[in-house]
């Protein structure tokens, strides 16, 4: 009986709501958050409801109104305008006054005697009036008269339920024993690039224009223009830091004891110095600010990796052995996967007893990078590091940088990643990558974007990596490369590709295996950049496609529709006014030309079934008049293996030919 | 970095747990609690998890082992053996040790070497022989002189991996860095009855064997012999209170003042007393005490009307005005939802100041009728009452008395029912009623039993009450009312009929609507109980069918099968081990023979595809001889509307065929 057993309103089943709280959403600045609730108490009474949310600098709740949908389901809506944590709850009460108005009605319209009822609604407004300011207690005291002793029952029920005595009410609201959900829920705020990235990987090493030579990061600076020009705005880095010098690997990770091997970007550390350092074949900490600065002029972000492991040279195996395993025989542990075995890493043990010393310092690796410039971090294989780590280190680092940006690269079990994309990271590598044929994609991007993982895991697609070459990229040619980039970059407003050999179509693998034959990973390539089939303008056309299109810059209104022919994807974002409207059709057979009905959602869209309306495929430049649901449509993958069409509706003028044609 | 970083395992989506552990869920005695929960660590070390339990009385946790499913799931299960609160939680571990024997192996078989390996495995075991007794103390350290010392790798690997040493090193787990799941989650168990029970519910004043005479308590017990043949375990007497004078209701709930006028039940109080009193015409409390006495020698419980609202007459008026609401003009507030009015009742104001004092009067209300002996109660309209009031008072009194059975007539929204059962109802009505056709009573029966609910609604099913004569039951004649019956009882374990009106098949409605025509509500009936259309003996077959069929005894093991015909109905319930196995047919249609084939899915019990089976009607007592899967049935509603089928599978030893004919 410790509380109020008066507060008789329950509010249950929030939504969004993780794990019972556990764990933030996640939202980007202009975002909406509507907030859906089951709200309801015992009896008949009037209920009423309120959003109550908090900026990230709010000491008090600011509030949005709650209505009623259906089947006691409550609905209201706020849009994040700063980046940060925002919070939010509900409120609800019974509404007694707003109960006596809709009971006056229903006995009004009976024909019910009303006297005592009017004397009652009086007594609610009466009440009110002593919280009321000087000019509304006037307003209502003039009410409660007029309820009480209007000529006639007609004059008084029309001012016990005018407008105006309903705001004035609705100002000074009872709420004595209003209802607080017994939760504050927590909402990451983070910036737009947070949803609408476009990433481009690159080894630098491989970009000198003389061969034979290491690349650097001045080399890279005149690779900017030409990233740009594609519409990349996220330059990613592998890791840049020295590579060790034990056990290095040679081309197509063979152990060699070479002396020409340039290793493993991710075998960190050497005597020159580890997470801190830069290689110094690829310059200077001074190069390295020069190039994000640079990046900047063409509006591109370095972004870089977080790798957390070690070579057996790296300077901290010495300074702090008690931060590694060590065996009976006195040597350190090295990573493996047993039978398999990494020969040139050496994991972090996140269960040495001075755990607080090794979090402090991968934190202030972070913090080293961030005052360089850097605000987008790749982490790589966060699913070996533990989970209570990264929670706590994302949200140290956002305290007090909102706005940096951690891309979880977990490919690993569904509930594993989805675990890195609750505590923290902004946006998650995908199983995109495996995903072909029309049944894979509508099933899984119906998962990320209609199930509760949306709230937290922001997808990010990549149809290659330098660990990946997907069978269909090996064996799909050219139309191959071009389906999975549109795939990638209209299914997610997050996606990325490792160039050149995306764009240069590479497709050679070791046998069996989805590994690029003489990796990149482990040798120095020299890329032939003005090869005629080269992808760049057209990654540069989708790309532009997607700046210049609102509705493809966010991956929550993806809607699938149909089509009639299993090799044909037809799937449609808009924007909410419908002021931009997206429709893709994806010929998924990158050997035979398709062609089929698909089936456009006029009603959805607003179109008039009886009008014809325009669709102009962006990728193209062509343009066709459709009419009705069911249109035609065939694509030769030799060509152009997808249609972006955006839709025009009928001009409210009359139709104007002279546009159509 | 409060908490111990090193604790690596994550333990989420624990299952079952309602609203994140803010209501318990519920068993009966002798269920079985299925564990499930996502159990998973960073990198690739083996997990040990188990389940944790504490019985009512238990000051430390026992355990269960849990066992890894697939993909992060892992399952663990204990019986619930005492009526109280058991809690349960999940603790996981990383297994070093464990994940140390499964490398080994791998390591093993593609012949690397072993030696540093296995002083690593033997340091574990002698850390572990630290804390292990004498006995098991020189036992392993035998085993880590092998493993280091053995004549050969085979023989060293082989001491490693032996079950003697996993058991060993099982005894003297490493759990330095256990996890446990973050709530400790609890479950109400009950007594049987709470989820097997066959309730029927009379008016004791219309069993006077004089017509005109009010029937008393006495006249009742000359009733419990044929209530007990018919198999019901449960009577129900609606309220035996003095009934109010004021505005008393005369035949069909009219307003007539005739001083004959029995009035409503449910107008509880009058000068002779109220809520702890008797009905002065139904006899005494004496009386009363020893009709619950006599039912115990038929194996029935009395259960009462917990009503809580008061006659315009009830003491509660005079003695506690404050509890109730009173309007300007000085008269009290009657009950009403406009312009509908109940002129005979007003209810109790659960907003007053003194809610304190009331909460406490009417739990006196139901700890004053506990001592005389009830232990169940139903619940009339909780859901006009606050939801924290019965959340209170159901735990309040099942701390002393927890084998007291609640159950909830709330006949209202689906969410407000749901959340009366979550917050401690222990049985609920349900829409069954109004569900008649095939895909009705799948869609409705699937959510009860297939969804969450069914971890904290138990329902019972009714297929009339006082308050409800469904249209199917007025126009469909007396198959309609063998219909139900058999859907109500073998659908649900939990089930009850009012009557005599219901085996007298008594249809006559108020026009266009579904009241009973001259209901006993409001007049002394006089039911012509040896008319020979009563189906008393059909409802007697039935029950003892119930009785005798464990597989019957639960609502959760029902499952639909395919049946060709939209007016047949087919599904089963079987016990785990399959000892008992029940199949039901039912011609839905009340009006015509109908036919078709139904699927048995003999793989799930265990049938030969190519060897008869016998089903054995338990109604008609016919046996068929069936095989396959496909089979064919015929009902014709003016003889029985329905199969109860028992399976027996064939016989171990040669085929008995004079068992079969």
């Amino acid at each position: 009986m410790e509380n109020d057993g008066r507060r008789r309103v329950v509010i249950e089943n929030l939504n969004p709501e993780v794990d019972g709280g556990r764990f933030p959403i996640k939202r980007v600045i202009g975002e909406k958050l509507v907030v859906t609730a089951d709200i309801f108490a015992d009896g008949h009474d009037a209920i009423s409801a309120r959003l109550l949310y908090r900026a990230p600098k709010d000491k008090e709740w600011r509030d949005a109104p709650m209505a009623f949908v259906e089947n006691d389901r409550w609905r209201g809506k706020f849009v994040v305008e700063e980046i940060g944590i925002y919070h939010y709850t509900v409120e609800a009460w019974i509404d007694h006054f707003r109960t006596w108005q809709r009971d006056l009605k229903k006995r009004c319209d009976v024909g019910q005697d009303l006297k005592v009822d009017l004397w009652t609604g009086a007594e609610y407004i009466e009440k009110a009036s002593g919280k009321a300011s000087k000019e509304d207690q006037n307003k209502l005291l003039m009410f409660s008269k007029m309820i009480k002793g209007a000529k006639g029952v007609k004059e008084m029920v029309s001012a016990a339920l005018s407008e105006e005595l309903t705001e004035l009410m609705d100002t000074y609201l009872d709420k004595t024993f209003s209802v607080l959900y017994e939760k504050e829920l927590a909402v990451v705020v983070d910036r737009e690039r947070a949803l609408f990235s476009t990433w481009y990987e690159l080894f630098p090493r491989s970009f000198s224009p003389d061969p034979g030579r290491h690349g650097t990061f001045k080399d890279c600076e005149g690779l900017l223009p030409e990233i740009g020009r594609m519409g990349f705005d996220i330059l990613y880095l592998p890791p840049i830091h020295p590579i060790g010098r034990t056990n290095r690997k040679g081309k197509n990770n063979v152990l060699g004891n070479n002396p020409d091997d340039v290793g493993s970007l991710w075998a960190i550390g050497s005597k020159e110095g580890g997470h801190k350092a830069i290689h110094p074949q690829l310059g200077t900490i001074e190069d390295f600010e020069r190039l994000i600065m640079k990046a900047k002029d063409h509006r591109i972000e370095v972004a870089m990796d977080l790798a957390f492991q070690c070579s057996p040279d790296h300077p901290y195996v010495k300074e702090h052995p008690e931060w590694f395993r060590w065996r009976p025989d006195g040597t350190v542990q090295f990573a493996e996967n047993p039978p398999k075995k990494y020969e040139d890493i050496i994991p972090l043990n996140f269960e040495t007893e001075n755990w607080k010393e090794l979090w402090e310092e991968l934190k202030s690796i972070v913090l080293f990078w961030i005052e360089k410039g850097i605000r987008i971090f790749r982490v790589d294989n966060p699913h070996t590091k533990p989970f209570s780590f990264w929670e706590w280190l994302i949200k140290e680092i956002k305290k007090d940088y909102p706005n940096v940006i951690f891309l979880s690269e977990a490919f690993t079990r569904p509930k594993v990643m989805s675990r890195l994309a609750k505590l923290g990271f902004t946006q998650s590598y995908t199983y995109f990558t495996w995903r072909n044929t029309k049944r894979e994609l509508i099933e899984y991007l119906t998962e990320l974007t209609r199930a509760k993982v949306r709230e937290y895991l922001r997808p990010n697609f990549w149809p290659n990596t330098p660990d990946i070459l997907p069978e269909h990229l090996q064996y799909g040619g050219r139309p191959a490369f071009m389906i999975r980039l549109v795939l990638a970059a209209t299914l997610s407003s997050n996606y990325g590709i490792y160039g050149p050999p995306f764009e240069l179509c590479v497709n050679e693998a070791l046998p069996g295996r989805e590994e690029y034959l003489n990796s990149e990973k482990y040798e120095i390539k020299n890329w032939d950049r003005e090869n005629p089939g080269s992808l760049e303008d057209f990654i540069a056309r989708v790309n532009r496609i997607r700046k210049e299109n609102l509705a493809l810059q966010t991956t929550w209104n993806l809607r699938f529709y149909e089509a009639d022919n299993e090799a044909l994807l037809f799937f449609g974002k808009t924007t909410e006014d419908l002021s931009n409207m997206i429709m893709v059709v994806v010929n998924l057979d990158p050997f035979h030309i398709q062609s089929g009905w698909v089936r456009v959602p006029i009603h959805e869209m607003g179109i008039d079934p009886n009008q014809p309306y325009l669709v102009h495929d962006l990728l193209s430049d062509d343009k066709y008049i459709w009419q009705g649901e069911k249109n035609y449509v065939e694509l030769n993958p030799q060509i152009l293996p997808a249609n972006i069409f955006r839709v025009r509706k009928k001009l409210k003028r009359e139709m104007d030919f002279d546009y159509f044609m």
